[in-house]
């Protein structure tokens, strides 16, 4: 029996942005595994697969059914909203089977028999700071920083060299994860972090729910970030020191960091 | 009249990665404009654009060549490969929309009439980053930074800088442009730089025309980048010094950087 696993990433939201490659993916699997709502986002498919759903923070355990199922002979997807290698479900899944690799030697359940049982693939997607960026014009135009403010699976300090990194070396920075309600005041000290090197009118661009029908999107200066608007669906595009905004004529703020640096 | 100037991403490569909004905004166009190669990527469309086909490195004045045209009420499509926020067309596109509106109280040529006549749009396709990274695993699973290596539009001293600063917070690092015909020696720099903050064996993907039918990945070790396999249509990724490679039962070799922080 020889399975298929394929890790999804579904874009950021509607289907106009996912990409035809995961469509066919979703429409072939026979399982489909993954957070509840980024399942809920797949819609309707025409052979209805079976749907898996788990909760938030299960990354290690949704890889391990994910594993099981195509060592069974399913077609899985794995679904992801975004790109699932940037903080997403690629990282779990192959950690599994890595995991299970290394077990083998040691008693374990025979990694190397399901790897090799198992077509493996990543699909990729429009990850979530590119298509935030869309929104507000081009503040990714020059090199940039992807960064998780989450300190669940990584110690706080290493956040916070990273940050003073970046910042200190002129990249933009897009924040992912920046707030939750178990980590209230990590956002509010990164923009310090990041204050320590930037003006205090840096443009920051704020989107919520990219894609998706609720999307939401706010350039303001460094200084004013509405962290009280901020949630684990945001995203933030703190610009370099040569990043600019500009109103349109029809009122519209626009950010971009040139391609020219002085 | 009103035109419509959408900066379109392809994607990396094949249709199976171009979203269907990108595919969308090519079918209703009226003209394309772009990079020769890219427009070739584009295909054959129901109803043939006018196609607008110009040199690499002449961003700007492509940028214009398409402003002038949605002025004029066409229906444009500004063509970039992956990403058009991602070292590619939409800061052009942005910058050369500012300039006109601050050229308006010098005599300019009503840059606030353009903008006012134009509805400008950007759609964000999978970059190569993300894309490369799927072809061997999960590399980007934690923090990374996004480098054009290219010091074309930037003091060279910037980019060494930037290497430094992200090796040393242990990003793992995304290579883009690492090295053309005009810059021969700058990618082994960068490595050099990089090596001063990893081990000799950290993990490194070389990836080669992703999404096309020439699409090539390997992973090597920092020590033994292939440097003259690389050219402006490959990316590297970088590990950071938790990244990990391993070879599938099957031969494959993969990469990823754990979720889990030490």
């Amino acid at each position: 029996v020889s399975g298929r696993l394929s890790v999804v990433g579904l874009g950021p939201g509607g289907e106009g942005l996912r990409t035809p490659l995961a469509s066919k993916r979703l429409a072939e699997a026979t399982d489909l595994v993954g957070y509840g709502p980024y399942l809920d986002q797949v819609g309707v498919l025409p052979a209805e697969p079976r749907r898996h759903a788990s909760d938030n923070r299960q990354e290690s355990a949704r890889a391990r059914v994910a594993i099981e199922l195509a060592c069974r002979g399913g077609r899985v997807a794995v679904v992801s909203s975004g790109d699932p290698g940037v903080f997403a479900m690629a990282t779990a899944v192959v950690e599994e089977l890595h995991r299970g690799l290394e077990e083998r030697g040691e008693g374990g359940d025979g990694g190397a028999e399901r790897w090799a049982s198992i077509e493996l693939e990543i699909i990729p997607g429009v990850t979530a700071a590119t298509a935030a960026a869309a929104l507000v014009g081009a503040p990714l135009g020059h090199d940039f920083c992807v960064i998780s403010l989450s300190d669940v699976l990584k110690p706080w300090e290493v956040v916070e060299g990273r940050l003073s990194a970046a910042a200190g070396a002129d990249f933009v920075l897009a924040l992912y994860n920046p707030i939750s309600s178990q980590r209230p005041w990590q956002l509010g000290r990164a923009l310090d972090l990041i204050g320590a090197h930037r003006r205090a009118s840096t443009p920051v661009a704020v989107v919520k729910d990219v894609g998706r029908p609720a999307e939401w999107a706010e350039v303001v200066s460094l200084d004013s970030v509405p962290v009280e608007k901020i949630d684990m669906r945001t995203v933030l595009l703190v610009g370099s020191s040569t990043t600019r905004a500009f109103v349109s004529p029809v009122g519209r703020v626009w950010m971009y960091t040139p391609r020219r640096y002085p």
